[in-house]
């Protein structure tokens, strides 16, 4: 029987875990910095994939990319964190050095998958998995399968506009989703606020050994756990945009499940009224809702890595 | 060989077409009116069916249906020009009483289908279709497959938000595409504005016998073609958001084509232009423009039709 090697590029680790046939629970697991702004990070890829070979023979090996990638051309489009890796021909560089079939997906799409097979949504053919983190990504399961589109950029969820002439996205364009409730854009909304006079527990926020360099939405959540307003009123204004975005998902996907991933999504209890009071108000027919199911996401940070496993298993089951 | 029924339920006709088992020119063609609002739908359905019933064996009947259909169940979800058909299982009932396989879809998602076989989009895999009439209405092919949702609802591109707290939509929320863009909001654009004081040659339009009982959008176009400011102004505002909103559909489905489609679309000329603008402006990346075909329909009032007729095909060579 052979394994399975499952890979998460992400922003600022590399993740490579060797995965036996038949199984979610690593046999090694290996680690490195991406490092992606600098020259060299696939030699600081294959290192920790080298690190991490197994003894027996291997299947496949799948990766997770934090950008998109043509899932037919098997190349990575382009990835912000790699500024290298633009039309770049991931697959085939992997598949010379080390002989087995390589196949790429997006990280979101991938999460979405894994969330599918192996968490949140098993047994639900139709989903929507919203990732919320510094951006908001996303990922789409139709009729049990991966929604990719016609260059694998599809389900692109987070650059929906949910308010024309909003404020700037991080992809150039103005009230996307992202630029109004992703983790940036909620701590944006507390800065200006704080810079308007409006008080708040955050106002002598300073970094310190204890917290991060920059006030991040972790720092805001806290705050908003413990009382702060202005905190509160963040989540909750990003939790409105989310539930209208939800409900046009709802219209397009039609799903029996939406699943909440990502940083910010580990303050679900900040989101969640906000998110499903908004996305009532939105739908356009109680229909949509019966049977539906709105629920964090489960696999957490593993969720790269067990979808890549999932695209592994399904490809080769299909090859 | 046996022939195909393809049926389709309009808001004011039911028409009923006899096609070959190869071709899409029909052998027969039946009408009847469908007047809805009056009980015995069914009965004039069955009569236009019983007329047109061809003296070879029939390998199946297509039904495309206004208004939202469970596939799997084959129900009737609801339509709102029927009002008796809520729940309704007019497939058992038509197979209870024709003996023969019977398939029903969503007349948008059908019209999809029947651009995307025969018209339009042929030879595209990733397909957007928007119907722009009264109402707006979509579909969408994924991977040569039609996207119809866990309960045969996805596809109501119709409803997502292109404006919060905008203008009442048909389904009772506010802000959706088609309260913003269909026929009718075109219209009532253009009637606020003349009760606003703005000056058009529509101020003193009167129904008359060339022209129907109420100003309609194809009177406002007329009037556009002929120069008139402020209906040319309430095209190209349409125009704008259908833009916004079909940047959103390229970030969602990642197709190859968009096709536009409905009664307003045949005013293509005067929307285009502002469509295509707005679209750029909103999308994230121009890697979704990159081979991208913006067109006007191909079928014509016979998308339903032909999409019904694809369907039946479809489905009998699967089964």
């Amino acid at each position: 029987m052979s394994a399975i090697i499952a890979i998460d590029v992400g922003g600022s680790q590399l993740r490579v875990n060797v995965y036996p046939p038949d199984g979610t629970t690593p046999k090694n697991e290996e680690r490195g910095d991406t490092r992606g702004q600098k020259p060299g990070a696939y030699d600081r890829l294959t290192a920790v994939i080298d690190k991490a070979w197994p003894d027996e023979p291997v299947a496949a090996i799948s990766v997770a990319v934090p950008g998109p990638v043509n899932p037919r051309k098997k190349i990575v489009i382009k990835t912000p964190n790699i500024p290298e890796w633009k039309n770049y021909p991931l697959a085939k560089k992997l598949t010379d050095r080390y002989h087995v079939p390589v196949f790429l997906g997006n990280d979101a799409n991938l999460a979405a998958l894994g969330e599918w097979r192996y968490g949140a949504g098993q047994g639900h053919h139709d989903l929507v998995y919203l990732t919320i983190s510094t951006g908001i990504g996303g990922g789409v399961i139709i009729a049990d399968r991966l929604l990719e589109g016609s260059r694998g950029m599809a389900a692109e969820l987070g650059h929906v506009t949910v308010l024309p002439d909003g404020p700037l996205c991080s992809c150039g364009v103005h009230g996307h989703l992202e630029a109004l409730a992703s983790g940036l854009s909620i701590v944006r909304y507390v800065k200006e606020k704080i810079a308007q006079g409006q008080p708040s527990s955050l106002e002598d926020w300073q970094p310190s050994s204890e917290n991060s360099d920059e006030l991040t939405s972790k720092e805001v959540a806290k705050a908003a756990l413990q009382g702060d307003a202005l905190a509160k009123e963040a989540f909750i204004r990003a939790g409105e945009f989310i539930g209208q975005a939800t409900a046009d998902f709802l219209h397009a996907f039609n799903p029996t499940i939406v699943i909440f991933g990502g940083g910010v999504s580990k303050s679900w209890s900040l989101l969640d009224e906000a998110v499903q009071d908004s996305m009532r108000r939105h739908v356009m027919a109680p229909a949509y809702l019966d049977d539906l199911k709105i629920v964090p996401a489960e696999l957490g940070d593993d969720a790269g890595l067990l979808g890549a496993l999932a695209q592994a298993h399904l490809r080769l089951a299909k090859d």
